[in-house]
C-alpha cells in the first residue's frame, strides 16, 4: 500500500477501500496464522493449484526474465521518450514476443513529447567555486546559453519561503526537503520551479526526491503554473543540498551557476508494444498486464520499468510455454512515455475506448520487485476476495495476501473509461526510491529471484483472472 | 590490520611483525577476555586515567571536530594538487590553527604535480549509442580531440589478457576484475594501461577498485611503464564494467568512444600544514600526528582524507584547550599531494632529515573513522605492549587492542628515514571502500561521534606516548 500511496494511483472506488480492508482483515484474522498463510473458505481454486505450481517451478527455474531484462537494459540503455534508444527496444521487444509464439503481437502508434536535457551543470562560484551533482528536471526550459549566476537562498519548505518571500527576489531558491515518502515530497519536484516564480526567484533547485544515496540526484517530471515566469529547475543530490543548507547558516552568503541547455522540441513517433494469449472462450474479454518501456534518460531504466515490461510479458510467455490457454484473453501492454506524458496509457484508452469496459481487470508492475513482493487491488470488493483466495497459492513466492489500494499509471485511463479494477505488483519502496530516476537504475540492483518471483505471481494471477467462470467481482455463489 | 594490508603501508619490520603479532596474542590470551578488554600488567597507566577521561568526555561532548570537517569540505570541496581550492584550505587551515591556539604554527612550501582532467566522457556506439558512467585516471593521457573509437575487448584480469593477447590489438581493453580488497585489486588501476599498452591495445578501462555503490566510479592514480606506448586510462563503475562483460558474451561486438581532455601542467606551489604543542621537558623530540589536506578532484574528500586532518589537528586543539602539555612536543602535519604524488610526505622527510630519529612516533589517519575504528602499530614490539596498555583507557571509544601493523603514506618517508614505529588510525573499510575517490566522498557518510571518538583515540595515545618518561620502545622495567 505504500508503495501506491506513493505512486500514481487515482483513487476510484475510494469509499470502498476501508469497507474492502476492513473486510479482508476480518477473513485474515478469521483464518488464523497458519504457516501457509490465510487458506480460502472453499476449494474453488484446487483446479488452479497444479497450474501455479508448474508456473511457479518453471518461473523459478530458470533466469529467463532477469536475462531479458538484463538484454533490454544492456543493448538500449535508457528508453527516453523520443530517442532512438526507445524506439529501438520497442521493435526488440516485438520481435521478441513474436519469438516467444505471443498471439496478435503489434504496435499501437502514439505520438510522445521530446524533452532534451542537453549541456547541465551546477557550480558554487563564491565563496570558493566548486561543482554540484544535479540533475535537470524533465519539462524545465533552458537557462542563457553562460548560464543564470545568482545568490542562494535555502528555504526548508513552501511556508517557509513564503514566510521569507521579499528574500526570494533575483536568487536562485533551494527547496531542501527532506525525503520522507514520495507522495509527500514529490511536490516539490513538480511545483519548485512555479513557487519559487511566485516570489521572484530566478532559477529552483529541488533536494532530490528520494532516499539519500552516493550523491545521486533524481530526476523526474516538473510542470509550470500558467500564470508565473517560467524558470529553469533542478534536482542536485541531498548530499548538495546539505551542504549549501549548512553553508547559508554558517556564513549566508553563497553564490551559484547553474547552466541548463534543455530544449522541447516537435512530438515523436513513438508507439505501444501489445501481445496476447487469447481467450478459447470469452476471447473479447481481456486481462491487462504491462509495465512501461520508456525511462527516464538517466540509469538504463531497469527497475523503472523495464522489470515491470519483462515481468508483465513473462507472464504471457510462461502461459505460452507451458500450453496454458484461458477462457478469458490476457494481453500485455508496454506503454509508451509514461514519465513524461503519460501518452502511451491515454493512446491506449483511446484506440480500446470501444473495448474499455470488456477489461476485466488491469495490473501495472511499475514500482519495482524488490522482496518482499506486494499485490494491491481497487475495485468493488467481492473482487477482493477473489484475488485474497488466489493469493493463498503465492506463498512460496512471499505473497499471502493482496494490499487494498492498487493501480497505476498506464492503466489508469482505460481503467476510469471502463469502470476497470486495477491491481498493483511492487516491491519494497525503500530500495526502490533510493535508485528511482537515477543513473543507478540498472539490473545489478534486482536479483533474478525477484524478477522470477514477480514474474510468476502475474502469471498465476492473471491466469486465473482470465479462466474462472465467473468475471472478476460479479457475485457467484463460489466467490 | 585490514585496512592497513589495504593502504600504503611500507612493510618495515617486516620479520618483528610476526613476533609482535604472536606476543599480542599471547598477552591477550594472558589478559582474559574481560568486558573492559585486557588490562595492563602494571599501574603506570594510573597516572593518565583522569587526562584520558577529560579529553573524551571533552571530545565525545561537542561535535566540534565534525563541524570542522564540515567547513572544510563544504567551502573548499575537492582539493585536488595543483587547484586553487586546495591552496585555500591550506591558508584556512593555518589561520585557524593559530586561531585554536596551536604553536609553531607555519607553512612548509612544496612543489606538486599538476594533472587536470579536462573533459571527459565514455559511450557505447555500437549496437545502440549509451553513456557510461567514468572517471580519467590520474596521470593518465588524454586521447585525441575528437575521442579514440575502438572495439571493446572484456578481460577479467592479467592472465586472461596474456592468454588471448592477439585479441587485443587496436581495441579498447577492459579489466572487469571483481573488487576483493584494495591491496588485492589496486594493481588494475596502477598498471591496467602499460598492460593493455603491451598486447597493441588503444586504450584501458578498469573496474573501479571499490565495492559496488551507486554506478559510482572511482578515480586514484595510474603508472605508465617505461618501456610501452602511453594510452589513455579510465575508470568505469561495476554496474558498467559488468553490462560490457554481458555484452560481450551475449553477441560480442561492441565498439565503444572514449574523449578525455587530460593534461599534465608545470607543477604547481603548495604547502604542508604544520602546528605543535611544544613539549615542555624534550621539545625537540616530536610525536608526529597527521593526514594529508589534499583529495582528488571529485566528491568534498571527508573521508579520504579531510577527517584525518581533522581528527590528528583536534587532538592538539584538544590538548590546548585542556591545557595538557607533555614532556615531547607533539606536532600535526597536514600533508598535501598525498594523492598523485607524495610530494608532501617527501618533502617533509627532507625538510625534517636531520630530525627525522628525533621522531618518537608517527601516527596517520588515512582508512577513514567508520566504527569500528582500529589502531595499527609498525615498530619494536616493546612499543605494541606500551601502546596495548594505553588502549585500554580507549574502551570508550570501541577500541581496545592495537593491531600489527600500522602507518601511512605520507609518514613512511620519515620513517624510513629515522627508524620512527608508525601507527595508523583507520575505520571499517568496506564504507570507506564504497566511497574511497568517488564523487560520493561527503561528510554525509560520517557521524560526528566517529569523528570525537577518533580526535579523542589519537589525542589519548599522542599525549601519553609523548608525556612518559621513556622513549617509546625504550626497555624500562615498567613497559
Amino acid at each position: 500500500m505504500r508503495i501506491n500511496a506513493s505512486s500514481h494511483v487515482p483513487y476510484l472506488f475510494a469509499r470502498r477501500h476501508l469497507r474492502s480492508l476492513a473486510l479482508m482483515v476480518a477473513l485474515l484474522l478469521a483464518a488464523g496464522t497458519s504457516a501457509s498463510g490465510p487458506q480460502p473458505q472453499d476449494s474453488w481454486l484446487d483446479g488452479y493449484r497444479p497450474m501455479a505450481q508448474r508456473v511457479i517451478d518453471t518461473s523459478l527455474g530458470a533466469p529467463f526474465a532477469w536475462r531479458r531484462l538484463a538484454e533490454l537494459t544492456d543493448t538500449f540503455g535508457p528508453r527516453f521518450s523520443g530517442s532512438a534508444n526507445l524506439e529501438h527496444a520497442i521493435r526488440w521487444a516485438e520481435a521478441e514476443m513474436k519469438r516467444d509464439g505471443l498471439e496478435n503481437v503489434r504496435l499501437q502508434p502514439v505520438h510522445v513529447p521530446r524533452w532534451v536535457r542537453g549541456t547541465e551543470n551546477l557550480e558554487i562560484v563564491e565563496p570558493v567555486p566548486s561543482s554540484l551533482a544535479m540533475l535537470g528536471l524533465g519539462g524545465s526550459v533552458a537557462t542563457p546559453a553562460d548560464g543564470l549566476r545568482a545568490e542562494l537562498l535555502v528555504v526548508g519548505s513552501f511556508e517557509d519561503l513564503r514566510s521569507r518571500i521579499t528574500d526570494a527576489r533575483g536568487k536562485i531558491v533551494l527547496f531542501n526537503a527532506p525525503f520522507t515518502s514520495y507522495s509527500e515530497t514529490v511536490t516539490y519536484r513538480t511545483n519548485s520551479a512555479s513557487e519559487a516564480a511566485s516570489a521572484g526567484a530566478v532559477a529552483a533547485l529541488v533536494r532530490s526526491v528520494g532516499g539519500m544515496g552516493l550523491r545521486t540526484p533524481h530526476t523526474g517530471m516538473m510542470v509550470y503554473s500558467e500564470d508565473v515566469p517560467k524558470i529553469p529547475a533542478a534536482a542536485i543530490s541531498a548530499e548538495d543540498a546539505e551542504r549549501l543548507a549548512r553553508m547559508q547558516a554558517r556564513d549566508g552568503h553563497v553564490e551559484l551557476r547553474l547552466r541548463m541547455g534543455a530544449q522541447t522540441l516537435p512530438d515523436a513517433q513513438s508507439a505501444n508494444v501489445i501481445g496476447e494469449i487469447t481467450g478459447h472462450e470469452r476471447p473479447e474479454e481481456i486481462v491487462l498486464v504491462g509495465g512501461h518501456i520508456d525511462s527516464w534518460d538517466v540509469g538504463t531504466g531497469a527497475s523503472d520499468d523495464g522489470v515491470g515490461c519483462v515481468v508483465t510479458w513473462e507472464a504471457l510467455r510462461l502461459m505460452k510455454a507451458l500450453d496454458l490457454r484461458p477462457r478469458r484473453t490476457v494481453r500485455v501492454v508496454l506503454f509508451t512515455n509514461e514519465e513524461n506524458g503519460l501518452r502511451g496509457g491515454l493512446g491506449y484508452r483511446d484506440a480500446f475506448a470501444e473495448e474499455a469496459a470488456q477489461h476485466v481487470l488491469a495490473l501495472e508492475s511499475d514500482s519495482g520487485v524488490f522482496a518482499p513482493l506486494r499485490l494491491g487491488y481497487t475495485g468493488p470488493d467481492r473482487g477482493l476476495q477473489t484475488l485474497s483466495d488466489i493469493a493463498t497459492l503465492l506463498t512460496r513466492l512471499g505473497i499471502d495476501r493482496v494490499g487494498a489500494g492498487g493501480g497505476g499509471a498506464d492503466i489508469s485511463p482505460i481503467a476510469r473509461a471502463g469502470n476497470v479494477p486495477m491491481m498493483s505488483l511492487g516491491g519494497d519502496p525503500r530500495r526502490y526510491f533510493t535508485i528511482h530516476h537515477t543513473q543507478a537504475d540498472t539490473i545489478e540492483r534486482i536479483t533474478s529471484d525477484e524478477v522470477s518471483r514477480a514474474a510468476a505471481a502475474i502469471a498465476v494471477v492473471a491466469y486465473i483472472v482470465a479462466d474462472m467462470p465467473q468475471r472478476l467481482g460479479a457475485y457467484t455463489a463460489t466467490n
